[in-house]
């Protein structure tokens, strides 16, 4: 089984109003030394070994549903998980 | 500058409805090797180097306003970044 993390993140030049209004919270928690806040997600998907080319499978996952490629980017890392 | 990632999760025992969406979407494109999907939170802050207490400022943060402690979990990763 594979363990693959996937982080879509707003690109830079895209407003982020959630990250913003994160922001403005933390000051007024008195946490100045904050200067920016940006919100993505984060997905863990647990992938069948019998899967024909990984690599392949999840970069189409991941631009046709899990982000949006006119405004997100995505990354993510692979970690193969023994089964028990 | 730090940047801090923050990872919010969802305790392993909390059920993910989102999640489960997500699979089931996945499931009806045809990748049927994807066995389980669980979505979370990805932040990153910028952080000024003034700083006094960089870990304890984060572990504030997350447990007061980025991560609901009841159901989530979380891990950060510290970054330092040099201005330029």
């Amino acid at each position: 089984m594979y363990k693959v993390k996937v982080f879509v993140t707003l690109k830079e030049s895209v407003l982020d109003p959630q990250g913003s209004a994160v922001k403005g919270s933390l000051h007024r928690m008195e946490y100045n030394e904050v200067q920016d806040v940006r919100i993505g997600k984060y997905l863990e998907l647990t992938i069948e070994d019998s899967v024909q080319d990984l690599d392949k499978s999840v970069r189409e996952m991941c631009e046709k549903l899990l982000s949006n490629p006119v405004i997100e980017d995505y990354r993510y890392e692979v970690e193969e998980v023994v089964a028990k």
